[in-house]
């Protein structure tokens, strides 16, 4: 509950979420958020280029997180790092029911649900570079990302579906959880038996 | 090197490859590709419904990935049956020099790109709802699906790039990959530590 409630911003946000619910998405225009919101046009405009981006409101997620792998000392692990970067998640996540019904919106609709799946695959680009940065190679980055945000992802769906206990607390479990899955593979003992790198 | 390649489908898939290296994939029409190819119109729409579709042809990995998943004795693990069902992904994969160039034409055009990564999302979902039926809940399912879509699509890279290894060396190479980076987590002891699961 920090960082992104702009009080107007805020208040834009859960305008588009009821228009969104009571009429649905596509027959809601941004005049309609704006008088709802009892703000201006030009107000709207200030926060959000279109009401698509009101659901998938700036880079918060993805500055959060660029951020948090630069504050990570160097020579961290690669996957390390991401679950350091997590910890600073709680910030830019919105509030509970917003995320609910956020959520719910994007289902709904077809080309909302790929524009979500872009932003997520953007996302884990971003990450995967800012891994390489750091010195890692192409395919640790790769695979440190995929394992990351399938822990970043457990969690908050942890969250958002109420589960009472702190955002560090689901990253853990869930962290725990994909282990236990990881652990259907067969054990790494040695070097030798790995593909050639290239 | 296998189903396929039914000649004609691959004489239009070629063709079409060709004509989009040298003339762009805006710009190239269906009755070019068909002409291309020394074959009618018609032909291309009984294979394909459009252009694109040459790119994202069918559902051969999900039909392969989900018949693949059918054969695996019950109560095996969940990413274990991934695992398994991985190894009959080489009857599907194109020869190398078509999904090199297909992955060109598809990096550079930036709808293509993003028709892409919906596809990988869908298939990760159907994946994870093939986990769900065999009993595996939720978390388990969707955690399973990040890891082995991980690992093979890592396994896929090294192959386009010309590993030469067969393909279920290469998966084996991916996990033990995967395995190494998830060694950055925090071992889990017991079961005590964890959220509640929901």
């Amino acid at each position: 509950m920090a960082r992104w409630q702009g009080n107007t911003r805020e208040r834009l946000e859960r305008a588009a979420l009821e228009l969104f619910r009571e009429q649905g998405y596509d027959r809601t225009t941004v005049a309609q958020i704006a008088q709802h919101a009892g703000l201006t046009e030009r107000s709207f405009y200030r926060w959000f280029t279109d009401k698509r981006e009101v659901l998938f409101a700036g880079d918060e997620l993805q500055a959060c997180l660029e951020a948090g792998i630069a504050k990570v000392p160097a020579e961290t692990g690669a996957l390390a790092t991401l679950m350091a970067a997590f910890t600073a998640v709680p910030e830019v996540l919105r509030p509970r029911e917003v995320l609910i019904e956020l959520r719910a919106v994007i289902a709904a609709n077809p080309p909302l649900r790929e524009r979500s799946l872009i932003k997520e695959a953007m996302l884990s680009e971003v990450t995967a570079a800012a891994l390489r940065r750091r010195g890692h190679d192409e395919q640790t980055a790769r695979l440190a990302t995929a394992l990351g945000m399938a822990i970043l992802a457990s969690a908050t769906r942890r969250w958002v579906l109420g589960e009472e206990a702190d955002f560090a607390t689901l990253l853990a479990g869930s962290a725990a959880d994909l282990l236990a899955v990881a652990a259907d593979l067969p054990p790494v003992h040695t070097e030798t038996g790995r593909a050639p790198r290239k």
